[in-house]
C-alpha cells in the first residue's frame, strides 16, 4: 500500500499518532460503568469547545447526519436555507428530501451572506421557523459573519431558530454558541478537531429542545429528545462509536490544553500566511473581509494543472484539494485545519513554489 | 482507569488487538485513490459475508440507523413488524416514529415467530408492503426461523419485502441473503463481526432498490439511492468512518480466512456448550429448537444475585450481561459471539461454577 500523504485537505485532517493509537484501547460495553465514566468526561469538554452551558450530544454519524437531525427535529413545516456554496446547497437538499418546505436565500459563491439579506428574506417568509447557515463554506473559503447574522435575526425575528453548520470551523475559528444565541450547532470529528471521521457533535439550545417536542415524525436515530433521555443517565440510545470516543477523550484534553483561543489564533495566523502567499501568486476566491480561518480557496489565475501539482506534492508526501464541484480546475484549496502547524504550511508553500518555478 | 474486562456481552464484543491497532493507520482523504482502493477491497468481502451478489453498503452509524434506513426507503405507507423481544419492539417504534402505519405481530418473549403466524398476519393486512423481522433476538436468546419465514412470505405474498435485522447473527449463524430471498439485511460492526462499534452494513435486493424509487421523503443520510450513486464510483455520500474501515479491512480478511461456515460452526458449538451447562444448573429462557447460536439467555431459576456474580467475574477480568429490560433479575445472558473461542467459554463457566459453589 502507498504511504498516506500529509493532508492539507478540508477533512479528514491529520490525526496525531497518540490520538489515533487511543482507538486501540480494549473495547468496553456501552451499558457499563466504564462507558458512563467516559461519557461524563466527554460532555463538559464538548461544552467548553462549543462554548455552551446547554445540551451537547455526540452520535455515530458524519456531520451530514446532523443536518438531517436539525431539519427533522426543529422544522415542523418551513425553513429558510442560506446558500453561498456547495454545503449550504446540500443542506437545502436535505431539508427538501425530508419533506419540508425549504426556501433558499442564494448568494454568489465566493461572497458572504449579509445579515440584512437574511432579515429581508425572513420578512418575505415570516412563516419560516428556522434558518440554516453554514458558518464556513469549505467549497469557497468564505466564512459567513455568523455572529452578525445571528444578532440581526434574533432582533428582528426572535422566534426563528438559528441552525448552524460549524463542520469546518468549530475548534478553528471563534464560535460562541451561547453568547451568539445559536440554537443548533453541529460539527464533525474529522475537521478542526483533528479526530478520525465517524463522529458528529452538536449543541442544542433549551428553546430548540422545547421546539422538538412539537415536531412530529422526528424519527429515532437522530431524535434529540431520545438522546436527551439517555444522556441524563450517561448513555446513548444506540451503541456509540466507542473507539472513536477513546480518541476524542485523548484529543479533547489536548485541544483544551492548547486553549481554544490559542487554537483559533493559530488557525488565523496560518490563514494569513496562506492568503498572503496566494495573493502574490494567484488571487483569492473569497471576498475580502470574509475569508476563512481554516482553509484558503485560491483562484487558479495562472491556469496551472492542479492534478499535476498534486502528483508532485504526493511525491513529497503531501496533498491539497482541487476546487469543489463547479470550481474544479478554476480553484484549488489549501486547508490549514486541525493539528496543522505554521511550519507544515511553510514546507507546503515552499514545495508549491518549487513546482511553480520549474514550470 | 480500571482495566477493561473480557466481554461476554452481546456487543460490543472483544476486538482482536491487531484489528484494534489497524484503526491507528495514518488518515486518508475520502475522495482519494487510497480510499477508493479500500472501498473496492471491502465490497466483495461484505458481499461474501452477506452471501449476496447484490448491493451492499456501509455507513457511519449503529444498526439502529439502518432500521431507520429500511423504514424510510422501503415502506411507503404500511409495514408489519414481527415482535418477540425488545429489539423487534424497538424497530416497530422506529417505524412509528417515522410516520408509517406499523402493525405488530407480537409473540411471547422467549417464543419464536412461526411462518404460519406471519402469513396469517399478512392475510389480515394485505396492504402491508414489507415485514420487519429480527433474526436473533438479543433480549431473549431466540433465533427466529428466518429461512422458513422468508419462504412462506415469498410464496403467499410475493410482493411483500422482507426486511431483516441480523445485528446479532450475521457472521455467527447461517444467513443467506440471496438464497433465502431477503430484501434488506442489516447488521452492526460490533457483534459477530468483532469490530469496534460505529459502522453499520446492509445488503439490499434489486427489487428493494426499485421500491425505494417510489418512496418519497427518504431523507438523505440513509438514502439508498444516493448511496448507490456514490458507490458506483467507489465512494460514499458523506465522509465515512475511515479508521473503522481500516479495522474492517483487516477483520474481513480474518473472517473469510476462518471461513464463514467454520465461523458459524464455532458459534454453534459454543452455544451447545453454554446451553448444556445452563440446562444442568438453571433453565433456558428461549424455547427448544429456536435457541440462538450467538448468545444464551439463562432463566435465573436459582434466584442468584446477578450483580454480585458480575462483580466476582469482573475481578477475574470477565463480564456477562444481566437480563434485558423486563427480564432484568429474571435472566442473565452469556454472549458467545465474534472472536470468543470455546476455551474462553470454558474458563468463564469454570469461574461461574466456582462462584455458585461458594454460595
Amino acid at each position: 500500500m502507498e504511504e498516506a500523504p500529509m493532508l492539507f485537505i478540508p477533512g479528514p485532517t491529520y490525526v496525531p499518532e497518540e490520538v489515533a493509537r487511543a482507538q486501540a484501547r480494549p473495547m468496553i460495553g456501552h451499558r457499563s460503568r466504564e462507558f458512563t465514566a467516559l461519557f461524563e468526561r466527554l460532555i463538559p469538554r464538548l461544552q467548553a469547545i462549543f462554548r455552551t452551558r446547554g445540551r451537547v450530544f455526540f452520535v455515530a454519524a458524519s456531520g451530514t447526519g446532523l443536518w438531517e437531525a436539525a431539519i427533522r427535529n426543529l422544522v415542523r413545516r418551513k425553513v429558510l436555507c442560506l446558500i453561498n456554496g456547495a454545503f449550504g446547497e446540500r443542506w437545502h437538499q436535505v431539508a427538501l428530501a425530508n419533506g419540508k418546505e425549504a426556501v433558499a436565500l442564494s448568494v454568489a459563491w465566493g461572497q458572504a451572506i449579509r445579515p440584512e439579506q437574511v432579515v429581508e428574506a425572513l420578512s418575505a417568509h415570516p412563516d419560516a421557523e428556522a434558518i440554516t447557515v453554514v458558518h464556513n463554506e469549505t467549497s469557497t473559503g468564505v466564512m459567513n459573519p455568523l455572529a452578525e447574522i445571528a444578532t440581526a435575526v434574533r432582533q428582528a425575528f426572535p422566534d426563528v431558530l438559528i441552525l448552524v453548520d460549524a463542520v469546518s470551523s468549530l475548534g478553528g475559528a471563534p464560535l460562541e454558541t451561547d453568547a451568539w444565541g445559536l440554537d443548533f450547532v453541529l460539527t464533525s470529528s474529522q475537521k478542526c478537531l483533528a479526530l478520525p471521521p465517524g463522529l458528529a457533535f452538536c449543541a442544542v439550545s433549551e428553546r430548540a429542545m422545547e421546539k422538538a417536542k412539537e415536531v412530529p415524525h422526528r424519527g429515532y436515530y437522530f431524535d434529540l429528545l431520545t438522546m436527551a433521555r439517555y444522556a441524563d443517565r450517561g448513555e446513548t440510545p444506540a451503541t456509540p462509536a466507542i473507539s472513536l470516543l477513546f480518541a476524542a477523550d485523548r484529543q479533547f484534553d489536548h485541544i483544551l490544553k492548547e486553549g481554544l483561543e490559542a487554537r483559533w489564533e493559530r488557525h488565523r495566523r496560518m490563514a494569513e500566511r496562506v492568503q498572503a502567499w496566494a495573493s502574490e501568486r494567484f488571487a483569492l476566491f473569497a471576498e475580502d473581509g470574509h475569508r476563512s480561518w481554516t482553509l484558503t480557496c485560491v483562484s487558479n489565475t495562472r491556469g496551472i494543472d492542479i492534478s499535476a501539482l498534486n502528483e508532485f506534492l504526493r511525491r513529497r508526501g503531501k496533498v491539497i484539494s482541487s476546487g469543489y464541484g463547479p470550481l474544479k480546475g478554476k480553484t484549488f484549496r489549501i486547508a490549514h485545519m486541525g493539528e496543522i502547524q505554521l511550519h507544515h504550511i511553510e514546507a507546503l508553500l515552499t514545495d508549491i513554489d518549487e513546482w511553480l518555478a520549474a514550470k
